[in-house]
Parts: C-alpha cells; structure tokens; sequence
C-alpha cells in the first residue's frame, strides 16, 4: 500500500518504520520538502522510503496518518488539502495537548469535553473518513504490542465503517490482537481525554510502557 | 467507625449499605432531616443505619463520603459546612457530569480539563483532607469487585497520606485487591475525564459492569 506521513516527530518516524518494514511505500510529510529530519528519516528506512510536503505525502498516500503535534494538527491537514484528503481514510494518531503551563499538559478547551481534535478534523474536511486510532499509548507501543506484556486494548472511532476495516487490518499487521471500535468519530472525545491519566501514571511510574486495559 | 454519607441516591444507598454490613455505624445525609429515600434506606439497614442533614451526617462521620450527584456536589458540600469538614476525611465519589444535552454527557466545563470536581471541593473546604476515590465505576462494582471477573483497579488521590491510607483501609475491607494511588488531588482531573469513555464503554456493552486496567 501507498501511505503517507503528516509529520516528522518520534510518532512520524516510528509508524512510518514500521510500515516501510511491513513492506509499504511511505512518503513522510512536512511544511517544506526538504525537511531535515524527514531526509535523516529516509535515509535510515531504505527504498521504500520517501518525502515531501503535506500535500505531496497525501496525495501519495492510500491512507494519511496525521502524526503531527495536537497544536500544529489542523494546520497541517489544512496544509495537506482538502482536495487531497477528500474520500481518503485519514488516521489521526495526534492529541490536542496544551503544554503552554508546563508538565502536565491540559487539553485545549475549544478542543476537549463537548469536542476532539479528531472531530474538528472530520469537521475540517467533512469528505475524508477520518479514523482515530492509536493516540492513547506511546509510540513504541502503536507498533510493538508486546512492549507491554499480556492483553491490553487499542481504541478506535469513526464515522466511516470500511475505513475502521482498512485501518484495524493495518493495526492487525502490526501485532495488535484487540482493538475496541468504540463508534463514530465524536468517541475520540473519550480517548483524547485518556491523556491526562495517561500522563499522570507515565510520570508515576517514570516509564511510557503501560497500557490501558477494559476488563469485563 | 462513624460514617457520614453526602446523597440518598444509588450510589450513597449502595456504599451506606456496605459500610453498615461491615460494622461501621453509618449515617444518611441530605438536604432536608426527614428526606424519603433516606429513611427507606435505613429502614432497610438495621440499627447501623440512621439519617439525618447534610450538616448532621458529616459531624456524625470520622469519615463522610459525598455521593452527590455532580451538579449538587458543591452546594451539599457547602451544607455540610466548612466547619463540620475542617479536618475531616471527605471521599468525594462524584463526578461532574452533565446531562444538560442528553447522553452521552460532557463534563462541565469549569469542572475539568484545568480543574475537576475533586480540586473544587479541596478549594471550597481547604482544610477538608479530600480524598477521590470510586468515581471510575459503577456503585455495584464499587462494594463488590467481583462483579468483574480478574484483576482490574481503584484509582485513588489527594493531598494528604494519612488520608489516602484511612480511605485504602475501608476499600481494602470492601475486597479491594488494587488500588492505583496517582498522586495529589490534581489527579482528580485524569479520574474524572476517565468518565466519557466509561460512558461510551457502558452504552456499547449495554451494561455497566466492566472495569479499567493499567497493563505494564
């Protein structure tokens, strides 16, 4: 499959390793084509490897996973298009964390409680089927399931059915054994709103290696 | 032990109840001395069981859990009387949840993300040793682990140790096997923002017994 990158950061890079791995053609995106970390990126991950704008890595891509930081996320799918992200499955991985006061980071208000980061960008471009996925856990384990040891869950939304197939097929690629769909797109309230726990216990027990678990 | 319960709703009723079953003398709390709810449930709950004002049950309790409802949660807090609390151990089960525009709910808006029910509360009764505990469940589940088969957790925070460690004694006798201490009462935030995904959780298994997991 072809998919493209929005972003540049640990998230980006991890991600796009592991599907450039599993045999993909990534294009990992930026704000400008040249992009330094992009090119250190493609540099490492051989062939199937490749970069550009956000626009180019969209237009490349049969599915997008936005990666950029919770700040900088609508102003790159801005960037990436409407016309390029119309009718494409768009994964947004990102969280809409506001440093501004230090550790820990709150949500933006405007995007939290009675909205979501992956709602806005649903809302953005109403045509792209956006899939929220992935964003509550640190990067390594989006793609190393067995970071943590034993069963323990990935949540995903969205409003699209065949894209949520699309990208739990992916997720299944990567080792993922249980993937909770917890319904459309506005359910990525409830998982962006994980962060601030997450945090907590990340600093609690000074390690990014845990995960969330439903029990029932 | 005395123990002085904020609310006559289900899950005031629920922990009253344990907590008379377990010895503890345990006293009903609401807004007025003669309320229905109240004196069904201590016609229900033998010698242990007695009702009474918010102001009576919490200078009846070495320890008064408030069960209010969210949006009540202030004002009966405010009714048991700052001079009543000072001191006291006060476990606040409460979630600031609003139903204002149906289900699912959101958080109100001065209650979270910055803030949360559990720090407001601190606030409002800065010498109150505010506990939050059991708000990431439901009543059920709250005196009766079992309900969820395996091991799942308790999340607990506040300011003050010797606090935490009263309140873990009493959940400890409720068969509470792992309690997640997160810190000072801030924590309260991630706790609490735990809620719309319970929510979501809750509406897709069509049943409330399921707990969360911290896998590592």
């Amino acid at each position: 499959m072809k998919i493209g990158i929005l972003g540049t950061g640990m998230v980006g890079a991890t991600l796009g390793t592991k599907l450039a791995e599993l045999g993909h053609e990534v294009k990992m995106g930026s704000r400008t084509a040249n992009n330094e970390k992009a090119a250190k990126w493609v540099s490492e991950n051989g062939t199937n490897a490749s970069q550009g704008t956000f626009a180019e890595a969209t237009a490349f891509g049969n599915v997008v996973f936005n990666c950029t930081k919770g700040e900088g996320a609508l102003e790159a799918v801005k960037a990436a298009g409407e016309k390029g992200l119309n009718g494409k499955v768009l994964v947004d991985v990102s969280n809409p964390l506001d440093f501004s006061k230090g550790m820990p980071p709150s949500l933006y208000a405007s995007l939290s409680n009675t909205n979501s980061l992956g709602e806005e960008i649903q809302k953005t471009i109403p045509d792209a089927k956006v899939v929220k996925a992935l964003n509550t856990m640190s990067c390594g384990l989006m793609v190393n399931q067995t970071l943590v040891p034993g069963s323990h869950d990935l949540f995903i939304c969205g409003n699209d059915v065949p894209a949520k197939a699309m990208v739990t097929d992916i997720l299944t690629s990567f080792g993922w054994t249980s993937i909770i769909d917890l319904g459309d797109i506005t359910a990525a309230r409830g998982t962006e709103m994980l962060l601030p726990i997450w945090v907590r216990l990340m600093m609690k027990y000074q390690s990014p290696n845990f995960n969330f678990k439903i029990v029932r």
